[in-house]
């Protein structure tokens, strides 16, 4: 029995005031078969909306497209103000392995989108992360510089010509990211102390930032309704930093000041196998297949 | 998103031996939509078949009737010899709660099928395990006393009268035992000592017969290709007794003679709930729900 396959998708488009702009987009999707939306986030300030959509990955790619193509139509930058850094109506579109596909294939269809946005929309896009061309273009901030208003000029610098397209901006709706990255994991470790700064010297020791464990963003913030500390952390790529062994710094380093790790929370979407790894991690499980699994096996 | 509804079966019939005969009961459930025959385990000198199919609890009730009867045309139990006690052509069915179905769903059933298999192949039956009607038959062991040679003047006696049907054995068939039981997981800790004596310690530690953990039955055994000695476990119900604990408490009884476990190995099927429940007990997550399982929510 093969792997259901499956990939993850979070375009994030710059409209996050008017609900009904943020329904026409995201029923371009929900309409689709073969995905499901799983959430809409809009936020105000950013004034921006984040999707999250899964389902076989022809199915996610076309409705990124659609999505790209109908955010074209209703979105004006020129008239967009938000907190948010931003170069596009639909902002970035990241695709997301979550089983039975791999990240090349997740980068191949972040290349095909971005070079369907160019020539179908008239869009320039950017490759970024995993599907990035140039080492300058793996992370977002690098590519967004300027955002929308000063890329207007900045397209034409060689250096920051698109992937795709023309160094033209859209009139309306600027240029689009695509790539692909692994799942990200919101995952917080609330500590037994009311002291922030214990906090803050744990998420200092365990993040990449600061010569910590790599693909782990983490800061010590204070949770009042809770009377507890937290170490509050994105784990960016589980396969290489997996959750066990990033629990068990924090559960360390929160040693050595006397306190310990009293609950932890995985909060929104994790993949199966990131649970299954900690699993297996955590019980020393040697050799393991997900054919073992009696609910799956019967798919 | 409900969880699935999925139950497991795991019929055994008396014929271990003949291939045909095995090939034509098992098929009476592998044509039947809606579950998977996931195993087929005949051993020749037990003379039996363990048969393991899931799916949905209406496809499995069905198929696990109709296997009975086609057992009951092609089984003779004057003929049958072999070394595991046995009171029938099907021996025993146990229905096993998965996902998104109650242990008391199970009961209902293996009271529904052993109904019918009374009332319409005149077999009489009896209930054991969670769905048993009586103290004294929730153990298989007692159940069979006297195997189906025995089990033919004995079954006049009220005290072993079945709870379906008449007290008198089917002519070829004898009888068969029906029931509900959690899954049931074998697992398996390797330790980094050759002496088995220290395995043969933990497991008497661990188990349940001896005075440790309840639904744990454990021994000590020296596994010579890996030259390492073992503790051997079925974990009865997991999700009372759950792998972490078990796994917790062989390292602490092993660690007592300045031994560790190294490997283990989980054998055959696992439900899922197990593994999801052994990772956020290790990683401390407080809330979780299975709706949070990427991969999962786009079914």
């Amino acid at each position: 029995m093969a792997e259901k396959r499956v990939v993850e998708c979070v375009p994030n488009f710059s409209e996050g005031r008017r609900p009904e702009i943020i329904d026409e987009i995201v029923s371009e999707a929900s309409r689709m078969m073969g995905l499901k939306v799983l959430d809409v986030a809009p936020d105000a300030s950013h004034n921006r909306v984040v999707v999250t959509m899964a389902g076989l990955p022809e199915a996610v790619e076309e409705a990124a497209f659609r999505m790209t193509a109908k955010a074209a139509q209703l979105i004006d930058m020129n008239q967009h103000r938000g907190e948010h850094p931003r170069i596009g109506a639909t902002d970035v579109i990241p695709f997301v392995p979550v089983s039975g596909v791999t990240m090349e294939e997740c980068c191949e269809m972040a290349r095909r989108v971005a070079k369907r946005i160019a020539e179908e929309l008239g869009i320039p896009t950017y490759l970024y992360a995993k599907a990035a061309t140039r080492p300058d273009r793996v992370r977002l901030p690098d590519i967004r510089r300027g955002e929308y208003e000063g890329l207007r000029d900045a397209i034409k610098d060689p250096a920051r010509h698109p992937d795709f397209g023309k160094p033209q901006l859209h009139p309306t709706a600027g240029a689009t990211v695509v790539g692909a990255r692994p799942p990200l994991i919101a995952f917080n470790a609330n500590l037994n102390t009311q002291d922030v700064e214990i906090a803050k010297a744990v998420a200092k020791a365990v993040r990449e930032s600061s010569g910590g464990l790599m693909n782990v963003q983490a800061k010590g913030i204070m949770i009042e309704e809770k009377k507890c500390a937290q170490v509050t952390m994105n784990l960016l790529d589980y396969e290489r930093t997996p959750m066990a062994r990033v629990l068990e710094m924090v559960k360390t380093e929160a040693a050595r000041y006397g306190v310990q790790v009293i609950e932890t929370e995985i909060v929104g979407l994790v993949p199966l196998n990131a649970l299954l790894d900690s699993a297996c991690w955590y019980l020393r499980v040697g050799k393991f297949s997900r054919q073992q699994i009696l609910d799956l096996s019967v798919e």
